[in-house]
């Protein structure tokens, strides 16, 4: 099941739906997306609506550098053993700097221009969980998107926390929606900036996949339902540009499309 | 005025309500805490109801080193003149760790055991804002409560982000209630455990105040209602033990008071 979160057309409210299998028209629901909910009667077709980022999460969880790429590459630089970090590296973003698909990225007027794409899978937790394990952690998934984790690397490099650097307004793009049915193993990200593939990966080879991720984690902290967890990418990345538009494809679960504008 | 969120006897779902001149009764409302409200109709004493954190942000910032202290301690022990940063240190906590007045902070299992207060003063939003300047900011403020920003020393070292030495369960105290009505130049900030005054220092003296702190957010980001900005604390601090219980007091504004457990 793929579940959008949208505007209907001259509303601003926003609503939930389920796709159906052709992925052209949306059932809305009143309700819980997690709990309890019906069918509101109404329908649209997706290309009416306005998509919205699919949650606002109560918790933004963001794993650091997860993929191999990055310490594979400083440890041929410098001619030592590839080592990688002993625990997955778990920060926070903030809910202002989500966008839905289609939506602009602006890139800040002070910014150096140094703005670049870091194309992930989303992980939309479900239920209330504490204590996972490796083995039942995934239970509490309720699905997938894609997320970009547009970055300023100047602001990256000079400031002590990545507040402005990861969460200016519209530097996380998240969609294009939430699908319930995705086996990791079968997914590769693939980005591109105005249709020329960047980066290609297999999205599963995190170095800490994501039932570690959420058994460390409930250790010490409860996930609860709307949570949601970004997973990392991997090299390379570039520069974009007002002008450009960016593409986060994770094969079989969707394609995260989103021009790049300068700060008027 | 002084608002407090709480669970009125025998309930689980949370309401509001405003506290009488003699801060003992609950005048409960109905509504937005920040746009249309209406008095309820009923009224609790506030021993009889149970206090929650007085909000759950959208997004959680906090401030990083704030007051002077940890530079001219530093600066005398290097024998150097005191430097301080030249801009304000915005990081975020996560929602799972608020817990309200009263409730209890649970060390984990596997903490070292260096576990210390940090009493903080925490501004709550009231209006959406974006390029606030320091003459303006203070406008979208809604009020002021009370935080204990928990740390674990350990894992502030071990880690490369603060999400289990900052963000454990219960580790962000936050309350008794916002008060709408404060004068920040009046106020100040006294931490004791057991009773015994730990630390005592002058709310406002701070290296960046609230009206630049919230300019400088601003400047990138897209504030909301019900958003919170920990401010940060001054040394000292020191280690708390199951058992303990630790009151950071803001005068004029109230006292939050939270025992200490061992995770069972």
């Amino acid at each position: 099941m793929r579940w959008v979160r949208y505007f209907a057309p001259g509303e601003t409210s926003p609503n939930y739906g389920s796709l159906d299998d052709a992925g052209e028209r949306i059932r809305e629901i009143k309700g819980d997306l997690f709990g309890a909910q019906q069918p509101s009667g109404r329908t649209f077709a997706l290309n009416d609506v306005k998509l919205l980022a699919p949650i606002v999460p109560p918790t933004f969880y963001a794993a650091g550098v997860n993929y191999p790429t990055h310490f594979r590459t400083a440890a041929e630089k410098a001619g030592t053993p590839v080592t990688y970090p002993k625990h997955i590296d778990i920060g926070y973003r903030a809910v202002n700097a989500l966008i839905g698909n289609n939506e602009a990225i602006v890139v800040p007027k002070d910014s150096s221009g140094k703005v670049q794409f870091e194309g992930e899978i989303v992980v939309i937790i479900g239920k209330r969980a504490k204590h996972l394990t490796e083995a039942n952690a995934l239970d509490c998934v309720f699905g997938y998107t894609i997320g970009n984790d547009v970055s300023e690397r100047t602001w990256q490099k000079s400031d002590r926390t990545f507040w402005r650097a990861k969460n200016a307004d519209t530097f996380k793009p998240m969609g294009p929606w939430i699908d319930t049915d995705v086996n990791l193993d079968a997914l590769t990200t693939v980005i591109r900036v105005n249709g020329v593939e960047q980066s290609r990966f297999a999205t599963n080879a995190m170095i800490f996949g994501v039932a570690n991720t959420l058994a460390t984690i409930t250790r010490y902290l409860t996930l609860v339902p709307g949570d949601i967890v970004w997973m990392g990418t991997d090299d390379p990345t570039r520069d974009m540009v007002p002008g450009d538009t960016v593409e986060v494809e994770i094969t079989g679960l969707g394609v995260l499309r989103n021009p790049i504008v300068g700060e008027s």
